[in-house]
């Protein structure tokens, strides 16, 4: 045991989803496809009179973090953590500081706990929180994440798109995700489940982002600023999507620079969250 | 869609196992826990006259690659495998150029598979020749699997030890996988099943390593030189364990080296495998 661990774990967007709620937040969640990425969230957790967290050097209270602290019974400790992503912009950024808390306490702390154990702690406390449905399991996973079933490990079965594209994104603000998850969602869970059975026929990535887009419209979640530059990039001859939920439009290759744009650029991410730290 | 495509897949040690014949080559398989290593095996696939595999520039047949390619309806196609792992000496390079073909193959043709519909068809391809049970589905998941249900993506659930160790390895020489899956494993699969009850109480890389070299010991499948590489690791302060199977030596950190060994030195993987070109 070490008294300080490091976790990374790639930013998730969403591409569309279907949102299914249950009274056991281990079997609630949602179904859908997105991407992770190369840019994400380095969670370093330290034995230090706490709990506190700390994002980019800002003090901030997420809720997701408390649980999974409290989950693990992790007692004093700092939670110090670093992200190029902005929060509330439909980037995971919650969810990768709730797993990647989990991760790096079980390296600090006698926890005993496999991965799964570890993802389910994250994904309960972000469902609990109601900042997120399935970023936690996508997060976990890596690569280009489908997800067929809602909830934690012991529920929900992933697949994912066999490929890596390169990433480019545009964030003009947030969307609350809290606000959108608390409304009426069968319209957008409808839109969800349509995407999804239409990806699985044909697993590609220029398939998934333009069920992203039909969905975002379809959803009625569609930002103007996203819908102007998705508009932008498909009369210069590519396509692009919103990221669910942020006011952020997302494309591969160089689609948003070729529309004139001056895009964030990264990469897919192969793998899931990771401890930086060696035993 | 391109002429030519490259996936690599990391190789895999497992550590212990129980075997699971079955009928249907999807549900058959073994439950487990191994580690997948930054060294691993490179698959090129692209259209020409054949079909033919060539690995480390030498022409080889491997049923599984054949079968493989058969189930993805190929066509003419050459397959160049490039790896630093030697063959039959328990690093999973059979089921890697059988699922980095299938992801290759994917790439360049219009098969539109899921990243689970590849590991299935590379995971039966492995079980009908014989040459494998469990490494294709860890080769797909990355870091230190633990294979807690036998088979491929629609039967099997895996989780893992959340750790990213230095890994050392000193291979001897090889041990016929075929032999000894196809002879009685009843002593070798209820050693398999303890190791793995024991480990999920404790899921560290140290622990794995433990019941690693516990199960060698009850299943009679400890070789003399890598039993004599063990005592001389424990001797040190270390510990150490043999793959399953081969004639090779595993140990964590610094543990060969430290005991006089010229180990060869990676890390743990912590992707699965991944098409290297991009869209």
């Amino acid at each position: 045991m070490t008294d300080e661990a490091t976790a990374f774990v790639p930013g998730h967007i969403t591409g569309f989803f279907s949102a299914h709620p249950d009274d056991d937040p281990s079997a609630a969640g949602s179904r859908g496809a997105g991407i992770t990425l190369s840019h994400g969230v380095d969670v370093r957790v330290h034995r230090e009179s706490g709990p506190s967290l700390r994002l980019n050097g800002d003090p901030i209270d997420v809720d997701a973090v408390d649980a999974v602290l409290e989950a693990l019974d992790a007692g004093d400790v700092v939670v110090t953590a670093e992200t190029p992503l902005p929060l509330g912009a439909g980037f995971g950024v919650s969810g990768a500081l709730a797993l990647g808390t989990a991760y790096a306490i079980n390296a600090i702390a006698d926890t005993r706990r496999t991965e799964n154990d570890l993802v389910g702690i994250a994904h309960r406390a972000e469902v609990d929180a109601g900042t997120g449905l399935g970023d936690v399991v996508a997060q976990a996973r890596g690569g280009l994440p489908i997800r067929l079933d809602p909830g934690g490990p012991a529920h929900g079965r992933l697949d994912g798109i066999p490929a890596s594209p390169r990433v480019e994104y545009v964030t003009f603000g947030s969307v609350s995700t809290e606000q959108i998850l608390s409304g009426d969602t069968r319209a957008l869970t409808a839109a969800g489940e349509r995407a999804l059975s239409d990806l699985r026929a044909e697993p590609t990535p220029s398939r998934f982002l333009a069920l992203s887009r039909r969905f975002a419209r379809e959803a009625d979640l569609l930002t103007e600023r996203v819908g102007d530059a998705i508009t932008d990039v498909r009369d210069a001859g590519g396509d692009a999507a919103m990221a669910m939920l942020g006011d952020t439009v997302f494309a591969f290759g160089d689609s948003l620079s070729a529309a004139g744009y001056d895009p964030a650029v990264c990469s897919v991410h192969a793998a899931g969250a990771t401890l930086r730290s060696a035993e």
